[in-house]
């Protein structure tokens, strides 16, 4: 399960100087085609909502083996994403398009991490090719 | 009127260590069966949206005498719930079930406290049905 | 656009003594009434859900020159409507109806103030008709 | 085992606005007919002073199956009472007549909560009686 | 009243890429034509000296309804400020040109807002203008 | 009544550099002295007991008519003190011999001073006899 | 000499809650009379200028035998008046009308306090009477 | 004389992974055994009361020549003891059991330390023997 | 260019619960099989010297297009890291072993993270491979 | 131009363990001196008020090259003084007689250089010269 | 294994009053002899270098039971030496000449005592030969 | 004798908008010319490894007058450092290229800054000039 969280359905459209000129659509279409080429289904959602995102977290227990997920802004204010994580515990993996260590102080921390495998940042469209490597990686390793 | 917070629905499924084996139908099939011993009613309502919770609250306004609220990861971070309950002015309990003292840094701060008539937690199940009775005897002392 | 944050629809209910005795009603009808004195059109919102208001700046990207938000709690809390200010680039006034540098500590973080043209607090239900006065100046001076 | 902390010997004499009218006698015999009707023995004891009562905590290793205490002034500043508390490793539940975290920013932290099964407070005389209960509950559920 | 403080007197001359390039004299023209058009006295000054500001702020009580104020440097390191509107209990409205929450960490902090109705930033020439209406409006709701 | 802290029993005998060369007798004939030329009654206590000081300020209400304390240590870390003093009412001068804000860090914090009337220090012994002064200086207001 | 603080010239005029009804020129009457009934000579100034009051403390050193001084709001912020104290080395009491501790944060902190013999705060009018005792006395024992 | 801080008479009964197997009774005979060998006299105390720990201090200014001390809980929380070894100025070494670096947060602060010749920490009861031999040395060395 | 910081050589020795039971030889072996197969150059350098990690990455300018860096202990304490990678301005991809968000607090800060393109840290030996295809992907970007 | 900040009339008075037994003059002395052999005019003043030296500061644009500041205790508080330098835009170079990083901790902050060139402190009046050197150094370079 | 950290080499050389007049030489023979006479053999090295310090701790894992460091001013600032003493797994006593809690603040934290068996400082040339016995006593313990 | 920090070989290559276009070279060839100028003999010494330039400081005791350093990065992290220069008592004067005030928050602290004569930063290769003539001031001012 790929998540993205809030504002990143604005990519392509805005601030193109600091993520770039690509859409969440295209980001989707390379996600798909990667995981078709490695043999894996992947399901992509995207919401602005704190409850929604905690709600697929939950629903991805019984029908998804790893979750892929870029918290946005969530990642640095949401004690709930870091439960619904904890609780469900799926194994995760946290990406970024931007590096936050290079950005605003309120963006370095980070609730998702200490309940993540790992986390990549600051590759833009490519942190989520390499995340979802991190994944199978994780699963193979087993 | 009972609120759930966030990700109390994942109860009895996972993370059994730290809240035990019981899910949340039975925590409210509890807090119902000792409602109705005690003559009063009770609505429960879970959620995962700060949003939600927050028009939960409101509408309790001419429904409910009073409000026992199991805030969660909310607990700690939203301004939103304080507000309600400061705005509504609804007689409130606040309730954990772990004590929240002795966790991770970030769970000791609650925006829902200086709102609330008080706190308990750190008994399970049972600091619902604390709860319920501090909430009667505040009442009752009236 | 006019966005209100979560619990300012309990305006003229309670907290009187804070807030006044008007109604958020009250507030949208002299807001629409200096909106048509003015010329311009205006649409109003309020919810109480974080990820709903995110997805309304979102919506005004092609539909409105402006923005009019008093974030209310998610002023303190809230990284994703700093971003989708941001990511939306909408010239964006930030208003208050009390001085929320006289009140709680918690109260004087504003994460919206730093990607807004700027912000008016205190004035009680003529916060935004300043507000909106000062959008209009904006325009103005291009 | 019951235990008030310091000052808690003037409780209806001053600070009524804060503490209610009630004096230390009858929160003790409130504790006493409950204690009865629950068939549990209770021994209560009041100190000023932080030795006597990390010696009352060591005393009751081998008297007492459970301690209920309300550390008033040392529960902020006594690392002495957790390391009692923790030494003799007694089931514990911590109360406080009201809810200190809506009171001054020093009475929010509590060394005696991390070592205690719980914690109940703001609640006036009724929070001796809910951690009574909570400790009879933590014994049943054993 | 209206008071400028330390190097508004710069204004146009340095810096106007914050600041914008009219010069104080405009920004008083501006103000002058405004209150004559509302049919109100005003009386406007400048000064580099905390000690002197206080000493106009101090004059103002019997002259003046209300305080126009945008203490530049002095908004976050005079105590001195926040007293003598304090003390005089003048109704208070303190303007900033540029949006203060969006510069260097140390001009967050002011001593005036917490003593002034309200606050308004970022806003250029029309802070004055905004805030004398402001003041104005506090007038005709009393 | 006067209260000394714990260690004032040492003056005169060590660290008279910073104390002086008097001992804690010679204070106390001080302020006797100074009580009978006044015309009032004064009862003098020491300790180095924290629960026993506030045994002493307890039994002062029905007593005595003020308390004139230097609480040495206990200044800083009790909170106890505190409470006691607030929850007595009884009209409290906290002095002490040396300046407390020219020494060490960890002694410019003071619980007392917060419910006190007001604070003398550094003037050695003559701050007890100042202190007392102060004292009957606040009844004759009255 | 004697020196009155910024603001101090509104004694009486405005927030008699806090600092009493009494002018200034009644406690400047007031200590010229207790120093003529000891036999001194006194200078008293006040000003609300920060330079000012460095300049009188500077042009203190050759007239002056001490210095008793009420820094206002100065106290908290002044560093040049720590180094004039500093600098003349002149015997300096700091006095307070209120006390300072149980007031906002920011009037916890005296740069004055750490040059100064010793600080008395919150005796109103007589916190000066006690304050020139105190410097008397200072001079007595040497 | 050697001083045992509060809870150190639980020794052995209680959470004997941090503190090993042996009691306070064995750890004051190791210390009898030790002292009888190197020729000097030692005076044992243990207290769970820091104003009789203080007073324990105070005593042994004429009849001992040094102080080995297990503050205990009240390392951290005693500036009252920090006062008394100052005060008497009586040689003292710190001991503690276990390694106070690799604990809890709030026992890296030692009010002890900075009055001590030295500390030694995480031997268990070896601690106590290398305190005696460091204070023998200190003796020796003069 | 691939460089292990301090203790890396430990690999396989030692702690083999969090870092796994690889050895660096192995870490090697699979960076360069994978370099290989990618048809790139790598030279790989292990120092426990802050100083000659600094000249490792000054010798690269000429000689690699880019930096694979896992700087262990200096990443949280090192400016000369940092200032070596923005004076050389090598594009340099930070990895770690674990997740060094889950771990110690003084493990959370990094002078590399902001001069890095981005970072990736929790995969173990995986980081590597990881931190090379994201270095390629940088380079096929341009 | 040559700006003496508050106090620094007292040299050679006072405090000559600090700042050396020359006078302020025998500085200005020196200064003239060396100025008039680099073939340069200085203007040299002092003034105790902080709205003073901003007026000076301002009046240089005009007048004067560059800027030479001791800015003594303002150095720490004046934000008055950092705007007016930014304002004028005049090249500044700052300076100090002792060495304020050896110092109390408030003098380790500077609101002077981060708008500075550069800052030379520690060499008593040398510092000056080598300030003025460091400026027609900066002249000399464009 | 004993290693001595930067700066050691300059004993008795300066600063003797803090270290004492001894020189590292003759800490050394003090070792040596004290080693012989306990039937052990030591190897004793002094490097100034943090990165050597690392490297000679981890050739110590097969060479030498125990570690005694003085790891001196890499004490505060080296996490490098706290994971080469973590991922080697060698018992460690940390050991200091001064008692490094009453000096400056930046030498009161040590990223060595986590991970040390215990510490002791403070005794000069005696706090090795206390170390040496209390690592000698680990062993015996076991 | 001369010292430069990490990173400064580099100068001229790299980031030449911060500090210059000239090399390292250049400034020891100016360095150099006026050293002979004034008649004294340096020796210039550069290094990126912590632990060589403490040596280069221990070996300057007997060898060399005064110290002129550049500690670059290590300003900011080394104790060791502070520690050498403490231990050889060596006058010593600490430049900087570029002002460090107006960079990074982490470059703001200086360990070498307390226990140097005093600071040149901001004026460039200038700063190397200034502080050499600093340094033979202070030998001519003895």
């Amino acid at each position: 399960m790929v998540l993205h969280g809030p504002n990143l359905n604005l990519l392509g459209v805005r601030e193109t100087k600091v993520y770039g000129t690509f859409s969440l659509k295209e980001v989707d279409r390379n996600i798909r085609a990667f995981a078709k080429q490695e043999g894996i289904d992947v399901s992509i959602k995207q919401s602005n909502s704190e409850g929604e995102i905690v709600g697929f977290i939950q629903k991805a227990i019984n029908q998804f083996d790893g979750l892929l997920i870029n918290p946005a802004a969530y990642t640095h204010t949401s004690i709930a994403l870091h439960d619904a994580i904890l609780g469900t515990n799926i194994p995760t993996v946290e990406v970024h398009l931007s590096n936050i260590y290079s950005r605003e102080e309120f963006r370095r921390k980070s609730y998702v991490s200490s309940v993540a495998l790992g986390q990549i940042s600051g590759f833009g469209m490519n942190s989520y090719l390499l995340g979802l490597r991190a994944l199978i990686g994780h699963f193979n390793q087993k």
